[in-house]
């Protein structure tokens, strides 16, 4: 297992152009990224600190995980994901130390990244997520 | 304003002995730093991933406000550090900017870094931490 870096800090929010305007005129910090996702109705936005992001998502239906989420929790930190090379043998690695994996094959994440989910249970509550980008 | 990198994330742990070991053992990355913060009553392990630190912290009583949020929310992502060149600079900047500060001076954080958190209220939810550690 190498984990190259924090590759971004998943953060919820109610409302995606407001949380932008309010990262931009707090942390001076701005969006490199920003994409409608169908599939997981959100729209998210990623925003350049160093060599990771900050990961914006505004859920876009009222029924998804993120917008679950945001109705039981209220908008705030989501989850952690890490950058490795190699997200097929990263997976396996996994897998095979017995972790509980959302994702068992990659799907498209931000930025056209192959991402895949941990299970919060196998990493004491922390939803955490893979994603493969080689630097 | 500029943030070079995310320092840290800080998640808290009902038990950082098996809280380190699970990291280890799942994702293979271990505590560069551990120490015991008396004044915030907490114990903190960080964890090295690139350029960055996962920071694992304990509360040591059931006063504090790590432990407040421990019974309240469980484990769980809790903060999010952006590392800084000036935190003097930086603070100066971000209250000329309007947002709220919980320490208005540097206090001495993990690793013995000066560190100042930001309120929640003025970055939608997120408790928000500035270190000052220029590589």
């Amino acid at each position: 297992m190498q984990l190259d870096r924090i590759h971004h800090v998943g953060i919820v929010v109610a409302n995606l152009d407001a949380a932008i305007a309010e990262y931009a005129g707090t942390l001076g910090i701005t969006p490199v990224v920003r994409e409608l996702m169908a599939d997981q109705r959100v729209e998210a936005a990623a925003l350049e600190v160093g060599d990771s992001w900050i990961e914006l998502i505004q859920p876009t239906d009222t029924e998804s995980g993120v917008a679950r989420f945001l109705q039981r929790k209220g908008p705030g930190l989501h989850h952690v994901a890490y950058a490795v090379a190699d997200i097929a043998a990263t997976l396996a690695q996994l897998e095979a130390s017995g972790v509980e994996l959302i994702d068992h094959t990659p799907r498209v994440g931000l930025g056209g990244h192959r991402v895949a989910f941990v299970h919060p249970r196998s990493l004491g509550g922390v939803l955490t997520e893979i994603v493969e980008d080689q630097h």
